[in-house]
Parts: C-alpha cells; sequence; structure tokens
C-alpha cells in the first residue's frame, strides 16, 4: 500500500478468484469454466470486428442488446450489457444500495458481495442458509435492504425455483431484489419473464459459463426499463464504453447459435449427473445442484485434502477453508474425458487412505 | 429513474461520448479515433484467442505486462492494464482522491474528470486556463489534492514539456499526479521515466488512440509499484478479470508491430500540418496542439455553425456549447483523403456565408 492510498480503502478485502496457476498444465475444474470453446459462429464475429477496432464501440450496445431482447422476449430498454456480469452486480451495488439500503445475502454464496458492499462503502447483513445449505424464504421477506441471491446459489448448486422467488418478491415490494443467475442454464429457472411483473426485480445473466465466453467478458442485467435507466446512468459516469467491439460481436454469434448453447448444457447436465452416480460409489455426499459444478464431501477424507492431492495428480478442483464448506471440494462438471481422469484420480486417494 | 435509485447519485450528471449518430455514413472526425484499422498482427492475435474463451482472461494480465514494461522500460509491477484508460482514470480517483484529497484539474480538460468526482463523492476544484489556454504551472504548486492533467489537453491539443510536469512532481511531494497521456504519441513527451524518479506521479496510457485500439478497450496506468499495487487492490475489488483475452492479445500484436504504430502516428502528425495550414489560409485560428486533433475558431462562422454545416454536408466534428470554447470545432486528424473532404466542405460553407 503506497502512503497515498486513500484511508476509506485501507481495510478492503479484495475477491480472490480461483487460481490460474502456470507451472504446470491442469485438468482445470475451478473456477467454473466451460468444457467446450465458444461457438464457431461467434469466433469468427469476434474475428471480423478486431477489423475494425479503431472505432469505438458502440456505448449502447444496439445491435447485441436487439438480439438478446428478441431471444429473451423483452424490450431492449430492458436489458443493459455489461464488462462481465461482475460490472453489472457492482452496478447494482452502487445503483441499489446505500447507508439506508443495506446489502442483504446468504452467508454462503458468491463471495463477490461483501467485496462489492466494503467497495462501496454499503453496510451488509449475511443471513445464514439452513444446515442443509438451502434459503429459509421467510428470513428474506421484508427485510429493509437490497436482496442478492444467487440462484443457483454457489459453491452449493442448489436452487430456488420461481415460485420462491415470486414470494421473496411479494414480500419486498419497496426493496430492489438481484437474483444472479450466473449458472441458470444448467437446469434452473429464469426469473427474466418476472421482469415485466415486479419493478423490484433486477436479473443478472453472464455469457461466461454456458456460452463459453469466460475470457470474453460478458453480462447482463435485466429489468424494468426505469432500473435499468439507473445501471445506465452508472455505466455513464464510470465506462461508457465498457464493453468491447469483438465481445459484442461474439455475444451475438453465441446467441444467433442456439442449438450450439442447447447441445453443451445439455452435454454438461449429463456429465453431471455422471459424475455424481460415480461419486456417491465412493462414499461421497453431494448437494443436488443444477449449476456447472458439483459439491460434494467424502465420508473420511476431509476437503483440504482432497484438494491438495488432485492438485498434485494434475487436477484442479476449488476448496473454501471456511466454516461449513471446508469439508467440501468444489468441482466444474467438465467434458466426459475430464471428468473420467478426474474419478481416476480420487479413486487413487481414496486407496491411499484406506 | 426508478424509486429506487440511491440518493448519493441522485444528482449525478453522466458523461456524454461524441456522438455516433447512425442515420447515415458520416466523416467521422469526432471523437479522435484513428483513420487506420489496427495492426493485422493485433488482428491475427485477436482472432487466435476467440478460440479459447472459454478460460478467463488472465486477471494479472502477465504476457502483456511483460511486452510492455519491456518497451517501455519499467518493470511489471510498475503497470496495471484497464478496460480502457477511463478505467484507470476511474480507480486513481477511487485510489487517491476523498474528502481529505480534493481533486484538482484545469477547468478545460477531458470532460470525465468531474463525473469521476461525482461518481466517487469526491470534492474537486477547476483552476481555469489562462487566456491562451495554457497551464499557469503556479497554479499546481502545493495544491493539497490530487493532479489531474491530460497531456497533451483535450480539447486544445496543448502540451507542457517534461521539465514543467517535474516542476509540479517536485512542488506536491504529498500529492499524486496523475498525468493523463492518451493523446501523448502524436508528437508530446510521455512521462513514464520519471515514475522512477518520483513515487507521487502515475502516468496513464491508451491503446486508443495512437494503436487503433478504440474498440479494443485497453489502456494503462504506470507508476512506482506501491502506487500501482493500490490501484490492483481497487481492480480485484471491482473486477479482477476487468480486461478480456482478445484485447490482451490484440495488445500484445500491436506493441510488437512498432513500424505499423509509428508510420501511423507519423501520417498522422502530417495530415495535421497540412491540415492546419489549409485552415490558416482560410482565416482560422488553430491552437498549437500536438495531438490527433485540432482546435480552431474561424474569423467570422461560429463554432456551432460550423459544426451544423459540416454535419449536413456529411462531416462529423466536435463542438463544445461552453463559455471559451464554443466559437471553436474540434477537429480530429483522419486520413489525407477525409482531411481533404473535411476542407472542402468548410470551403463551401465560407463561400455561403460570405
Amino acid at each position: 500500500m503506497s502512503r497515498f492510498f486513500s484511508d476509506k480503502f485501507s481495510s478492503l478485502t479484495p475477491y480472490v478468484p480461483g487460481e490460474q496457476p502456470k507451472d504446470m498444465r491442469y485438468i482445470k475444474l475451478n473456477t467454473n469454466e466451460s468444457p467446450f470453446p465458444p461457438s464457431s459462429r461467434a469466433q469468427e464475429k469476434a474475428a471480423e470486428a478486431a477489423k475494425r477496432l479503431m472505432l469505438y464501440s458502440d456505448p449502447e450496445c444496439t445491435e447485441l442488446t436487439r438480439v438478446a431482447a428478441q431471444r429473451l422476449g423483452v424490450e431492449p430498454e430492458e436489458l443493459l450489457f455489461t464488462n462481465g456480469s461482475d460490472e453489472a452486480l457492482n452496478f447494482a451495488f452502487m445503483a441499489f444500495c446505500d447507508a439506508a439500503h443495506p446489502a442483504i445475502f446468504p452467508d454462503i454464496t458468491y463471495g463477490f458481495y461483501p467485496v462489492f458492499a466494503e467497495l462501496n462503502n454499503i453496510p451488509y447483513r449475511q443471513i445464514p442458509l439452513q444446515e442443509d445449505f438451502t434459503i429459509r424464504l421467510d428470513d428474506y421477506f421484508a427485510v429493509n435492504g437490497t436482496i442478492f441471491i444467487a440462484n443457483p446459489n454457489a459453491p452449493t448448486g442448489l436452487a430456488l425455483n420461481l415460485d420462491a422467488i415470486e414470494r421473496i418478491l411479494q414480500n419486498n415490494p419497496d426493496n430492489v431484489v438481484v437474483i444472479d443467475e450466473a449458472y441458470v442454464d444448467f437446469g434452473g429457472e429464469t426469473a427474466i419473464p418476472l421482469i415485466h411483473k415486479y419493478n423490484n426485480l433486477l436479473v443478472v445473466q453472464t455469457f461466461s459459463k454456458s456460452r463459453s465466453m469466460a475470457g470474453a467478458r460478458l453480462g447482463f442485467a435485466a429489468g424494468c426499463k426505469e432500473l435499468i435507466q439507473d445501471l445506465k446512468t452508472i455505466q455513464y459516469a464510470t465506462n461508457p464504453y465498457n464493453v468491447n467491439s469483438m465481445t459484442m460481436a461474439a455475444g451475438i454469434g453465441a446467441l444467433e447459435d442456439d442449438a450450439y448453447f442447447r447441445q453443451n448444457c445439455l452435454a454438461v447436465m449429463e456429465n453431471r449427473e455422471w459424475t455424481r452416480q460415480a461419486l456417491r460409489k465412493l462414499d461421497f455426499t453431494i448437494l443436488d445442484s443444477v449449476s456447472n459444478f458439483l459439491f460434494a464431501k467424502h465420508s473420511t477424507v476431509s476437503g483440504g485434502e482432497l484438494y491438495r492431492k488432485l492438485k498434485e495428480k494434475g487436477v484442479l478442483v476449488r476448496h473454501f477453508a471456511k466454516p461449513r464448506l471446508s469439508d467440501y471440494i468444489r468441482i466444474t462438471v467438465g467434458s466426459k474425458e475430464q471428468m473420467e481422469v478426474f474419478l481416476e484420480k480420487v479413486k487413487e486417494i481414496l486407496e491411499e487412505n484406506p
């Protein structure tokens, strides 16, 4: 820290992304990336856009917004595209939280929420998940704050259904409810259609996982026009050209190639169920994930030990050294071949630990 | 504005980017873009990176930072890459300004500075430029605040030399001085070598103009390791994966193709001088711009009228309807062919206004 760093950030604890070691080639099952390349249509459109980079990107994301709105069944004015969904979330913390409107979210969820709150000097309250890692709905009724719910949740993979989301919305008419759907395409239900029914609902999605575009940085928020306009005010005061031209073009390509998107989501879901069955036979307890990862613990080998030994064997998974989570590992669902190697290594470890 | 929008932003006035009309094809001389496409090496590397978008981009920008550091004569730890230089500037406002450290900048300069200050609830003081639009150095000595100077300045194109920058640095040992060098490659002197001499200096540059990458969104900050570490703390609490993989790859390609970069800068400088001479003959007063734009006023036709009539004729320039600026138009220096059309249209307008 320099002597010039503002006091207001002196205790800021930044987010810690999943490790990206460069010492050897790993099977990466630690950051919930897709095992599949982006759509060839996305690749081609990005390459085409690279020829015209001398011009600023369209700050309105006009064409991408038009294509996405059509496919999502919303109006273009009900969408805002951002530099990854993290930016959409940060904008939502900025726009809809302050001293009078604290941020409210589960104690176990996406680790960036408390960071966004601290960054923006917003008070926040973490509501404990129940013993089985599910959300107790009543905890989120009339909370006097802005609610952030990852649905499906991370790192558990558990999801609320739309009835539950609606009950939260109905019981918070004066609070914004942000539903972060980063993992929704692997078996969850999107709340996007509900934006026409509830003007306090903001839904955030990303192209990182199901559309294989983590490296492109593309996310969006969907909500009623007024909420989106608020986010646009923040965008135009922060970084009007927040989404670059290549990513915009790739996003259009990815949306147009719907068959490839569906096929990949299905493959991940099939591999997830296959891996789940195999892990059960090896004496793992696994939460009912509907995302592209599994949260699992073994009956005798600790999460920390599994993580370390898998890493030694060339397979990266994610381990959270935190209360209630440290028994578990979070395993991104990759290709069938990756999951086979993962299971083989798990078996080796279990045999070494009789 | 929704009823949920935080009071703290209720009076926030966002930045207004140069217009990007879609009603017809214009000769765009209004947003200081390059008339030349990005380096073919940048294009190729971006297209290659598009194939691997399923993986997150490297939050450390390791390879790009290594290549840039080598070419700039600094250490990798003295650089931070950002999603356009606007993000680097916003991070600097966040990290180095607060109620006790107001932001200080000229009254006529990049229009985003007051927006960043308002966004971050930072008090700011605007110091009037002198009658001839130059900076009076003494105004910036021991100011008790964080100084932001665009060098060359916009929309004037006027630059301070390094001696002047050093005097400001020496007279502000306890203040961070941010030198925003968006336009430095067209005849200015970069202050980057001074980061090894002054630990209160932060230099910000962009790939938007001289490297023809406005649409890719790539900028960086250079400073001593401690200042850069402060910005990284902000980055990791805001958007760790702020730069996407394609832009990173294109940035490396652009840096490697140094000959193309130099050739384009030279062409813009030649076209600038050619345009300057031609405008002088038409009774324009033109500031001594060392950037990729000219700030010019005619002896009889107003800036607003020139702007409007040029737009009718298919040429976009930028006009600022503000005190001291409204007599002028800001003309981006494009290709020789673009400048010829621009001059032809100017002549037509002057003939219509005898």
